[in-house]
């Protein structure tokens, strides 16, 4: 198995203007679950069945791992700037260790490194993988804009937000798989099911950050936890919560969101956190939120049956059943 | 020939979300010169001999064409965030009319719209289009880096200029006459000649840039006459200034400098733009640029020689000639 840490640190950014390439080699040394790039890399290992793909295959579609490494890492780049975020696995986002233009800049950079590493594969695979690549990042930018515009709206469904988790998150996710099969040489109906785990493990994977955000251990989790409560985003558990409250709950949740608080260790943000967290406790919202999680896992691994069934494959079995137990 | 604008405006914007999309179609609509889009159908047309091009030759470059103008508007929607700029083509930047967060993102979806268009141009080209496309905004991005690394440096000599402005102007202008003359079956020689004629006519594009920011019609310019001026920009007139000034006027060069104005209506900005420029005045600095304009034109008028001759060459002599006396 490629080991795609190595290869991401092999990637060379000693570049003029240092000022440039400095905050994208930051970026991409931040370590991070590199699930992408694993995710297209075993699709293709998949589709070259056996479980073990031959050195030239791995060299096809490797490139394309990289480059969806490389954007996803660029979204978080401008994310952040746009959240506002400063600590990004455990360390200052790059927006607070430079400034906004450097974010803007660099992430714009990197956004085209992306497309860089991906016209290094096969020429006749450039053009349909190029469409594909393009398609996903739509989703995500589109998504971003879904996620930032439901902060100032007082009313957003369940489906509403998962709409956008699934271009926000989902998508890169479902296309990692498809681009790493169809570089590999996928039939269409395969591709079509390596899409639809990602698809789903993606999701499963969205509401599991949501409930981590919450739930987690701050020492795994990388961000502080209560950040999401802190500046009322609204995620799958507060959503849940609206939806499934007594007027009691549903009142006293209301009042809290009016508590403008930043996410420091000051006493209101820290009570803001823990009156939030017992009300999702009353209404057992992680508990709603993990359900949806194993149904979701559970399409994504009935996905797999229509795939040839090797190392892989039982690769991305026991990642779909991972994911449901992450800890960060 | 083939009504850009036109094409442009048969762009269909009208897509959900539309907070991501009404800025994109915003900055598109709001004019510009259209150069380069023109020049890469130009440079295809010089290729497929004789000025006149067959329909699906023009077919097969426009999507790329498209793409240089949707990716340079990108590049000003961006560096209009960095640098904080209110105004562009008399209307209101984006980051002003609705907000950065709005600016970053719809630059983003732009930048991403881009690679959209170049994946529709015919699939064996798409590849080496694809690099040439990447080498080209990885340019712009370097160009725009130094650019702003320039403000917080001391000394920056003219020699430093013109690697910023190749970087951040020319190499756009150089590619889109090499991708537009590559998809329509230039040979290498020919590609260098295209190259090299964009490169040169940027450069000189760039200088009258910096020439018509002081010395410019406020009606007919776009933008407010004198803003780098007031924000101490190094400009070809200001590092020309400084290398030629006799220490009385460098002396009163860096006192203007250190009054720290807007670009507004306010005496201060009006007397500060009136006394930069009468120093320029007394320097010739203008003349000067002029004079390194007109020897980049005949750099890039003499790459035309190497090229087949027909209506679209002259089209490019002309438009050479008409970069040099231009007014906005």
């Amino acid at each position: 198995m490629t080991d795609i840490n190595k290869v991401i640190e092999s990637l060379d950014w000693q570049r003029e203007p240092y000022g440039l390439y400095e905050p994208i080699a930051y970026t991409l040394a931040s370590g991070g679950k590199r699930i992408r790039p694993t995710l297209a890399l075993t699709a293709a290992e998949v589709i070259v069945n056996g479980g073990l793909i031959n050195g030239s295959a791995i060299d096809d579609v490797l490139p394309a791992a990289l480059a969806l490494e490389v954007f996803h890492n660029f979204t978080l780049l401008h994310d952040d700037v746009m959240d506002r975020a400063e600590v990004r696995r455990g360390r200052p986002t790059v927006h607070v260790k430079w400034n906004d233009n450097t974010a803007i800049l660099s992430g714009d950079q990197m956004l085209i490194e992306a497309y860089k590493l991906l016209a290094q594969i096969p020429g006749d695979k450039v053009q349909r993988t190029l469409m594909m690549f393009n398609e996903m990042a739509t989703g995500i930018c589109e998504g971003q804009q879904l996620d930032m515009e439901f902060e100032h709206m007082s009313h957003v469904g369940i489906d509403d937000y998962m709409r956008m988790i699934e271009k926000k998150t989902s998508v890169l996710l479902a296309y990692a798989m498809k681009i790493g099969g169809y570089i590999a040489g996928a039939t269409p109906a395969q591709q079509e099911a390596l899409y639809e785990y990602g698809l789903h493990i993606g999701l499963a994977f969205q509401i599991q950050d949501d409930i981590l955000d919450v739930y987690g251990d701050p020492k795994t989790f990388g961000k502080a936890i209560g950040g999401d409560i802190c500046c009322n985003k609204k995620t799958f558990l507060l959503l849940t919560a609206m939806e499934n409250a007594d007027p009691e709950s549903k009142a006293e949740l209301l009042q809290w969101m009016m508590q403008d608080v930043q996410n420091d260790e000051a006493q209101g943000s820290k009570e803001k956190i823990e009156g939030v967290t017992t009300i999702y406790d009353r209404l057992g919202v992680r508990a709603i939120g993990e359900t949806v999680i194993e149904e979701h896992t559970s399409i994504a691994l009935s996905q797999l049956d229509k795939l040839p069934q090797n190392d892989a494959t039982m690769r991305l079995r026991e990642l779909a059943e991972k994911l449901v137990t992450r800890k960060s």
